[in-house]
Parts: structure tokens; sequence; C-alpha cells
């Protein structure tokens, strides 16, 4: 009979996976396995992702990150999406998240789960939405169906906001911005209009029924999750928290694995009191967080303002980063803001392994700054978390150099003194030859 | 007789200066007088600096962040430092140093002095290289002079690398990249070749003269600053610390104001420590940091490398942040890295002031999430920090949707549910008009 992960971990057994794992994370087969066991480490792996290279996500290992990609109802079809998918993977991503929600959204799904070999994730009622006239037309069958096909599609895991029950909703109408999670301000209109609770709460076992048939991991989505600074750690967020916990441990028991997802907008000095409340609310499950943006006002660089907020995050036991980029609260991303989005949290999760002195994590860093050292350039570039980008700075730097030599404002440098000048690769433009600090300190 | 604003302050004297920076940052002026008075807070505030508008730096007003502008022995002449002044003020640049080591630097300084109302910071030991043969030929008489002129001249602060002493060196050359600070390897070269000590340090009570008669203040230059991780929080770093401490103490009893500069590269773990041993090595002189960059690893984005170091650096205690282009470590920045180093840094500088609670800080992030609620793109651009960014991001993804209606491979989208679509502003891209979590939200 097919074991789940976490089926397997407790039978004792080491799967291909496991292995893989620990060769890749310098961490023994013994410790995932107990990690996977204990459902504090997930491995998004479907039976049926042909070409799936498995990894981990959760605190014994390194640092993921996740991009989202996906069209809306309005932009971006099959080669877009596929372009953005070949980007995020190329600069980094561990998973990619289709959250389409316009036109193909099979079709799209079916490409990216071929195409690639990292985990896939969904938001599976995206879908829902697409096969229903009216947003509250949804139902539990509509929602099981679609749950299924993607399982049986070959999605890894899946974001479900089952722990945003009717009691939570008066919290939110507190709120500033109030509901900003797609699928859970969908569902709270539903609940309220229907009067009814939850359906992915009170159908919760044909979900995890499904799940485990797949091994599909559950994301236990936050719905409730702030908005802006002015609705962080409010009671809404932290009571749907707790019902996600509560969640964590019946989909343990049916042999499913579970991790949770988190805020969204928190400021700096609330992060490590939310890491540690999902901690012990979920009992260890896996946090996989949103940012968090630590201040609302900077549209444009909502990839810096969340990268601050996320490093922080993996460093207080965040085990996987969902990316934000700079389009996020003004559009939806193309592949340049994937790119930016990637690199900004490749730096953000490996700033936090360092931290945490995740096995050999800061080897690449030593290395590139003994190439420093060198003025070996090309060895900076590979070693460099974008070489493209890298390169092209540099290229640019020196290109406006030998511009303003020629501009009539400014007279030729004078000739330098000695070496440094014959060798034009032993500087940067920053100091030029003659203070060149590195060149002086070697000298030394 | 002229009274520096520390020696104005320890009579009991509330200066004009104090009373501005008191009015605009909702600071009680006594809490100002107090903190000046004792060394705490500095107003870098040169009496020939004409058209100053006086900022104050320190832990009980709200982090400040610093421009490095300046051209180099190879690039970039006045009007292109121009263009970088007027871009990094703009952009809400606290501070400018010009760091200019090449062609025309008296003129260019007296412009930037001329033409802005920000504390305008130097290194007075880059002006002194550009007036000799050999930078071995630096001598006391030679910094004295620049610094008298550049005091002359208006300069408001000025960076020395005073505290790194002859027996520092040997830690220096244990490092993985060793001293990476231009000032402080001219300085350990002069050093190490003539056989004598820092003459900063030997003539530190002639310095204090010229800055007390102009009210320089003195930025304690950290010459020992570690150039990557490996080499963070290492016995040359603090050993100058220490120094640097001792002339702080000097500095007051002259009647000097002084504060303190720091690293560099340091991982995320160590940067509450970094700050705390500043404070306590100091006596809480205002620490004005570099960064700092928590990984080597990633040229071309150090912008953001070290805004989430300045960030927790904020947060920990410093009390200016100097800006890190994306150039960093590959030339010498640009309009266009100024701009993007200078909104890095006003994303690091405010969030740590939302984290830390100081006056009013998180107002314009509520007026901004509720223009989100109302859907108000021209409030939500007019509150952004970079407001030209934002507009230009949400264009672009208005036009990619425009383009993407009118691609062949993807139908136009059906006709939407009522209302919204008859709004075309009342959402964005990303969710589109149908699954737009706000406009949902409200609806509840």
């Amino acid at each position: 009979m097919f074991k789940t992960q976490i089926v397997a971990a407790r039978d004792g057994e080491i799967t291909e996976a496991m292995r893989g794992i620990a060769r890749d994370e310098y961490v023994r087969e013994e410790a995932i396995r107990e990690a996977v066991a204990a459902g504090r480490l997930v491995i998004p792996a479907n039976r049926n992702h042909a070409n799936l290279r498995p990894i981990g996500i959760g605190k014994i290992l390194r640092t993921k990150i996740n991009a989202n990609i996906g069209n809306s109802a309005l932009t971006s079809g099959v080669t877009d999406e596929l372009e953005k998918l070949h980007c995020a993977v190329k600069y980094g991503a561990d998973t990619v998240m289709d959250l389409s929600t316009g036109e193909h959204v099979n079709e799209i799904r079916a490409r990216i789960i071929n195409e690639t070999s990292v985990p896939v994730g969904t938001v599976p009622i995206y879908q829902a939405l697409t096969m229903v006239e009216d947003p509250m037309d949804i139902s539990i069958e509509l929602m099981l169906e679609v749950i299924a096909g993607q399982a049986e599609q070959g999605v890894d895991y899946m974001t479900l906001h089952a722990g945003l029950l009717k009691a939570h909703i008066p919290a939110a109408k507190k709120r500033l911005v109030g509901i900003v999670s797609r699928g859970g301000s969908i569902l709270a209109k539903w609940m309220s209009t229907h009067g009814k609770e939850n359906p992915l709460y009170t159908h919760f076992d044909d979900i995890l029924a499904i799940c485990r048939d797949y091994d599909v991991t559950l994301s236990l989505g936050d719905g409730m999750r702030p908005g802006c600074l002015a609705d962080a750690s409010d009671e809404a967020q932290f009571a749907e928290l707790a019902v996600l916990g509560e969640l964590v441990n019946r989909s343990r028991a049916a042999g499913v694995q579970a991790m949770v997802e988190g805020p969204g907008h928190i400021p700096l000095d609330e992060i490590e009191m939310n890491m540690r409340r999902e901690e012990e609310l979920c009992d260890g499950a896996p946090f996989y967080i949103l940012g968090p943006v630590v201040t609302d006002c900077a549209p444009g660089y909502d990839h810096i303002t969340s990268a601050i907020g996320a490093t922080l995050g993996a460093y207080y036991g965040a085990s996987m980063l969902c990316y934000v980029t700079p389009k996020e609260h003004l559009g939806l991303p193309n592949a340049q803001d994937v790119r930016d989005g990637v690199v900004a949290y490749k730096i953000a999760a490996h700033a936090a392994d360092i931290a945490l002195k995740r096995p050999h994590a800061r080897e690449r860093d030593d290395a590139i700054s003994a190439a420093r050292v060198d003025f070996d350039w090309e060895k900076q570039f590979s070693l460099a978390l974008d070489p493209d980008k890298a390169r092209a700075l540099r290229a640019e730097a020196v290109r406006e150099k030998r511009g303003e030599q020629a501009a009539p404002e400014t007279p030729p440098p004078a000739p330098c003194d000695g070496a440094p000048t014959e060798e034009p690769e032993k500087y940067c433009t920053m100091c030029g030859p003659r203070f060149c600090s590195m060149r002086i300190s070697r000298e030394l």
C-alpha cells in the first residue's frame, strides 16, 4: 500500500526522498526521518509528479523560498507563465506556486508540473472560482473535485484556508484593511452569505483522504493574514492560527503532511513573537511565511520591505519564505519582477542560514571574498547569487568610466602610480587604482 | 565667544538648531539639550554652512540615513555629482558625504555645500591624497591644513580614522580580506612604512582645536571595519573600537561633538552584539553604521543585503545608516544607484523607527493602507517613499494587461460580474476585478 512520507517515516523507513535531502543538506538521514515522522519537516512530493526532485521544508534544513507565478483573470498566458517559471527556478526558487485565476488554468498547471523538477503548489479555490458564475456558488463538492483533479495532476502542495471560521469574521471587521487573502475573503463572504461554517473546515477529513492518496502536503492557509501594520498580530490572525494548529494535528493523525502559512505585514519588533507563537500553537509544523513586509509605504520596493522581514522570520524559525516582488500592491509581476523577488529572497534565506550556522552555509561567502582579494572578477561573478546582474553592473561602471574620460568637461586623469593602471582589472571604479584599499592592504 | 552645540547644551542653552529639531521630531526641547550635552546626540552644523537646516543624530530621534557621493580618480565630474546630490536629497537622504578623490575636489565640495541644506560630511584624507605624489608622503601638517580648509568651507562632519593604531595592524593581517577602509588601509601602510604611530591619533588635540572653532562634528572612522563575514567582530575591529571610545571622551572634554562609525560586513546574529558593544565602549556616542551587509555573495544587490543589516542595526541602537548602493563591490554608483540605495535605506530607517515606536512613525503606513482600501491610487503614490517608482510599476502592469488582451493566444477576458469592470481603477492587475480581496472584504 502507498505510504506518504510521514507514514513511512513513522514506520521507521528512510525513503529515497529523505536520502536525497540528507545528502543535499549535510544532515543525517535518521535526523530527517525523525523530523518527518514528527511532522516538523515536510517533503512535498506528489506520487504523480514524475520528474520531481524532492526537497525538505523544516527547521533543521536550509531555508527554502517559493516564487508565486500564475496568470490573473486579466493578464498573462501560458508562454508568459512558463517564462516566469524558468526565471524563478534559474535564480533559485525552491518551489513555485501556480496561482492562476484566469484562462487556461488546467493547461498552465499541467505544463508547469511537466516542465519543472521543483515542487509545485496551488490554491485550489482559485480554480473553483473559474468554474462558477458567482463565487457564492462554490460548494464543497466542487472544492473536493478540484482538489482531487489537481492531486491527480501531480500538485505537490495545496493552500487551503480551512482554519478561517465563521466566529473569526467579527474580528476581521475591526481591521483597517480587513481580509487581504483572496481565498480568505471569498470564504468569509461565502460563510456570511450562506450562514454556514467554512466548508473546508467541516469537510476537512474528506480533504485529508485525497491528500493521503497522493501524498499532497497541506499548506494551511492564513486567510486572516494581516494586510497592513495596523492589523498585525491581532485577534483575527491568532484565532485562526489556533485552528490551524488543530488542523495540523488532524493532518498528522491522518498520515498527511502539513505546514502552516503566515503573515503578511508585521512590524519588525513583532516578528520573533509571531514565529514563536506559530511554533507553540502548531506543534512545530514548518512555518511558511509571506514576507513579512515591515513597512506599508514603499510600493515598488516590497521585495525589499519584505526581504527584511523574511530574513528575521527565517532567523526566528520560519522554514520557507514566500517571495514578494516589486509589483506587490501594484499589479501582476512580470519575469523581471520574478527575478528581483527571487534574488531578494535568496539573500534573505541565505543570510538567515549563515546566522543560524547551517552546515556549509558561509562557504560561498568566504569563497567570493577570497575572489575579491584576488581581483578575480570572473570568479566573483560565478559565485554571485545573480551572476548576470553583477556582470552587467560592473560593465556599466566600466562603460561610464570610459564615457567620462571622453567628456570635454573633465580632462583625462593623470597617469597613475605604476603597476595598478597597467592592470585595469585590479581595482574597481569605486576607489580607482591609487586608493584601492584591497591592493594597499595586500601591500602591508 | 562661539560655542559648539555641545558646549551650549552644557551651559543650559537651547539653541535654534535644538528648537528646530525638537519641533521636527516631536521631542521635548529639554530632552534634546540633555542628550546633546551628554554627547548622546550630535547636531552636525558647521557655523560656515550658511543655508544648513540642522538635523540631530541620536537614539532619541528618528533614524537618519546618509548617501555617499563623490567622484573617483577615474570617473565623474561636477555635473554628475550635483545630479547625485539632488537625487539623494529628493529621495530622502538626511546627510550626504562627498567622498571625492579625483579631479576638482575643492570645487565639487564647494558646490555641494552651497547647493544643499542637508549636513555635508567628508573624509579629509581623500583630499590630502590628491595633494601628494605618493600616499606615503602624507604628513600631519598636510592633514591639518586640509581639515582646516574644509572646516572653513563649511563641512559639517568629518571622518577621521584616528583610532587605528600601529598595534592593531598584526590583527588585520590575520584577516581574509584585510583592511577595506580606504583611509584605514593608507594609514596602516603609512605607519608600517614610517614605523610611526597614526598621526591623526598623536595629533588629535590639534584636530579638536580646529573642529571646536567651527563646530565640525567628528565622525570617528572605523579603519578596521570588516570587509567580509569571515572578518566580522574580530580582534582588529574591537581593538580599534575601544580606542574610538577613548577619542569620544577626549572630543567631549574638548567641547567637540563626536559620533562613531561602524561595520561593514556582519552576520545577522552578531548585529545586536555589535550595537551593544559600541554603546558600552563609546559611552553612548551616536553610532553611524555602514550597512552592515549580511551576506557577501550578492554583488549587484548590496543595497538589499545591507538594508537588512541596517534595519536590525537601527533597531538595536544605531542612529545613522550609511547607505550602500547596488554598485557596491563593483564600481562607482551613478544617479540611478543613488536612488536605489537611498530608498532601500529609507525603508530600513523607517522600519526600525516603526518597531521602536518613534513618535508618529507609523502614521504614514496607516494612511497609505487606508488609501489602499479606498483604491485611491494617487494618494497611495503620494504617500509612497518613491512615488515615481510606484506610479511607473503600476503603469507597466496596466500596459502589460492591455498588451496581453490584444495578444492572439489569449482571448479577451469574459465580461466580469457587474460594477468592478466598470471601474477599472478599483482593483490591481494582481487579483483582477472578480477576486479582489479588498473589494470582497469591504462587501462583508
